[in-house]
């Protein structure tokens, strides 16, 4: 086994030290007669896939382009292809005599359907030990289902999140691959090699089993939802609360930039707040707002939902995306309902403070965000029964993809001084940086309240906050009412346990001494 | 067709003229010997069913009991059953040959695979034209796949949410019947007559098609995920924010039950507070503070996210029990975590001003909650193309249900007012209430997020009340940044509209300049 990952490093060695393309090119019409002579075929030519093969090829890697639509492997090769490591293929059986043994076979193409088809179809044509990569959008449950259906026909698969769109795909992606860990050996060369790299480091290590790699993607897109949901607050406070300019709230964002904040999402809102139409007004002024949700994010807030974990940042998120979506109603809605408040309406304070203020609140969330993100990854781990790499989660989004920042650095510190950290809030760092943020995200919470300008997910994360931190929330009132109306039983707190409410017991209560039906099971005190 | 009915109308006459229950009994045993007298059958005995057969049974319908394990039917009848009309079945054959054409026959059994286990042992017995309702708590994709697979069969299947508990269905419950309309003049009688009643209007109307009927009690029971997190919002901010006694709150809750917020939930709250255990101590403040929950409110979550409606009340109920239940990793975060403001967080306002300011915030909140919740019925309706009695659903709610209140018959008059309202915020008495509460909701929102208190369900409310009845929500920079990442593209504002911009078309622009990919579907700017 050893042999195919030995060949593998020799190529990469010899793309590490920058072959011309001429040779690159000639070596892969030398192997153009059916010799097997790539290190991976893909199948799927849209942007992402042509990207990913570009950046393979240019590390080094001899790729087989293949696709559905056959017209479409010779005009990449003719074109974007032309001169590299890059060889194609007209039919399946020509695509898998040039795949080298181990042969490892990526598909592109869309999620669900065409996934299960195109492995149905290479099935017949592989050999024990070969491997298929679904580096597409694909539901964790499908990749739990393919790696062990694979798994039982000695086919390696593997389910792997891709992240960075297709700019990350050319030149640096986030890759998240899970699965059958044995293809990790064969396929870690090339992953990390065209993965972008955070001080040095590859954003891509293995995740974990079966579908924990599209998981993890998920729950990414998830936390994406919720930092573009915080900026989208922010930038409405600044601009409705304060009446900032987009110039002006530009330049706080680039300010920001320079701070905690330092991210790719505070970058690109700092770009697109100073781009000016032809006319030099803001051009996001004039764009709709109204923003679709149909995926990943929704899926992360039902799989939370799913797994009883309080994911409430991203639900905010998605669920604010589907307030967006119904601007008609809304704009009936601004004919009919009206601001009512004890106050003038109008930001009275010291707007430096508030901006301050709101870098905190914008900074708190995020770490409740993210926070919620990882205990949701745990629980899933848990449920799932994956072996999970925490550590190199954090690391593999901190290049290549969306939500790439200064603050997934500071995560990967967490989680590798302290693998099995409990909570990201327990780490020293974000420990203290909750509590130095806390005043000032508080209050923005309130002044936006009492502003009148929503804030679901600033206001859902400082409630949840201060949720967690609480010992005794006030559940215990609805348990009592739930034993009321339907004898449903409630525990007692232990520090209360009696021989009247023992502790553990499933307790009932007439709480009206009108008497009513207990099942057996019950413990009647 | 019109003959059975006739005939159930005839016994429903003999029930409302009151016969005493020993004729009744007589005329039971006469029909003992396999004569069809029956005018429902039941199937199932947990204390559901009896509740119903005998609530049936006191209105003067005839029903057969009936129960998997036989031996359960006959301790029935020699106990709870003794002396009403009430007759057995011990075996399939007995029971199908008791019922009256065409047949009636209600399930009362775990929702789920016993369900489709009882219709498939059923379906050789019957006759074309029979009925089978589900009083179940069943999902309503099933109900809508059970309604489908029946009617081919000629066999109408009635999926109806039953709620209010033990009591209610012993005593009135509010049934929400729906499925294949054929059959409801054939149970309609029946199921009218055992409902609760308010202002002398049966709690059951038809609801709709397939499964609206299981839909609705779903939606039903979300509500009441909602109005309880709400309760225990208002009670804790007064506990730990307040620092008023049990009795004290007690005291408030009795007061509110006077008011616009007369209600079952709200009596019962009072109730509880009120109640000591023997050591003259609150019981509430010994019980547990974890709540579960794996039902009909995650469900109702779940399919808000799927249909893209902005239900976030009773996410954020659902989300609320979850971080309840994670009571050890609370209690730890509880020594790591420190509230810190700028304030004392000790409440220094007027007591009796905000009380009547979180009077107003559970109201408005309230309203909020429901409106959602209608929301989403409107949407589902569309979504499987149901006709959707809306008058009908609110009545259904004001009696016999956990969730019933003064406030349910103000939504029986909008909708009765207006059966097309596009949302309950637009009816004259809700949209005075909402603009009266929201200086005191506004106020409530900030305090508690200056106190330290949890409030996700008011906070939610009032973000996305302020969120709907704005016409420009900051979306657009949400927009901008999918389109700068991703290509993903944009819409531009119809008043922004222009050759370089047309209304309508997805426009990309190059926000960087330096270039990138654009599908070939893409409108390019």
């Amino acid at each position: 086994m050893s042999g195919p990952v030995a060949r593998l490093a020799n190529i990469k060695l010899g793309g590490a030290s920058q072959p011309d393309s001429s040779s690159a090119a000639a070596q892969a019409s030398n192997n153009a007669n059916n010799v097997p002579s790539a290190d991976l075929g893909l199948i799927g030519l849209a942007v992402m896939g042509q990207n990913l093969i570009l950046n393979m090829a240019d590390n080094g890697f001899t790729i087989c382009a293949y696709n559905r639509t056959v017209s479409k492997v010779d005009h990449f090769l003719e074109n974007e292809a032309k001169g590299k490591s890059i060889v194609g293929a007209h039919d399946d059986k020509e695509f898998i005599s040039k795949l080298k043994s181990p042969r490892r076979i990526m598909l592109l193409v869309q999620a669900g359907k065409a996934v299960d088809e195109w492995i149905q179809r290479l099935l017949p044509l592989l050999d024990e030990g070969d491997i298929i990569i679904d580096g597409g959008n694909s539901h964790f449950p499908d990749s739990n289902r393919r790696t062990k259906e694979l798994a039982a026909k000695k086919i390696r698969f593997v389910g792997s999140g891709v992240s960075g769109g297709e700019e990350g795909a050319r030149y640096g992606p986030s890759l998240m691959p899970g699965g059958n860990e044995e293809a990790w050996p064969y396929i870690k060369d090339i992953f990390q090699a065209i993965a972008a790299k955070s001080d040095g480091e590859a954003c891509c290590e293995w995740v974990g089993d079966e579908g924990a790699g599209h998981y993890v993607k998920m729950v990414h897109n998830g936390i994406e939802y919720g930092d573009m949901q915080l900026i989208c607050e922010a930038y409405d406070i600044m601009k409705r609360g304060l009446g900032l300019s987009s110039k002006e709230i530009g330049d706080v964002f680039a300010k920001w930039n320079k701070g905690v904040l330092d991210s790719f999402l505070i970058e690109i809102t700092r770009d697109i707040l100073y781009f000016n139409d032809d006319d030099g007004t803001p051009l996001v002024d004039k764009i709709l707002d109204k923003a679709g949700q149909k995926g990943t994010g929704k899926w992360t807030a039902i799989n939370a939902l799913d797994l009883g974990m309080p994911v409430t940042l991203i639900a905010e998120a998605v669920l604010a995306r589907c307030l967006s979506g119904i601007k008609d109603e809304r704009a009936l809605a601004s004919t009919k309902l009206r601001y009512v408040a004890r106050g003038s309406g109008k930001f009275e304070g010291n707007k430096e403070q508030f901006l301050e203020d709101l870098e905190q609140a914008l900074y708190a969330s995020k770490i409740i965000s993210y926070a919620q993100g990882f205990m949701l990854m745990q629980e899933a781990a848990r449920e799932f029964n994956w072996k999970l790499n925490k550590p190199s989660i954090a690391l593999m989004w901190r290049g290549g993809c969306i939500i790439r920042s200064v603050f997934l650095k500071d995560i990967t510190s967490a989680y590798r001084n302290e693998p099995e950290l409990k909570n990201l809030l327990f780490d020293n760092f974000f420990n203290d940086a909750i509590h130095k943020a806390q005043p000032g995200w508080r209050a923005v919470v309130a002044q936006a309240a009492e502003l009148g300008i929503p804030t679901p997910a600033f206001s859902t994360a400082l409630s949840w906050f201060d949720g967690y931190r609480t010992k005794d929330l006030p559940a215990n009132l609805l348990q009592a009412q739930r034993d009321y109306f339907g004898a449903h039983t409630f525990h007692i707190k232990p520090e209360f346990a009696s021989d009247k409410y023992p502790e553990g017991k499933d307790i009932h209560v007439n709480w009206t001494g009108r008497g009513g039906n207990v099942s057996a099971s019950t413990y009647q005190a």
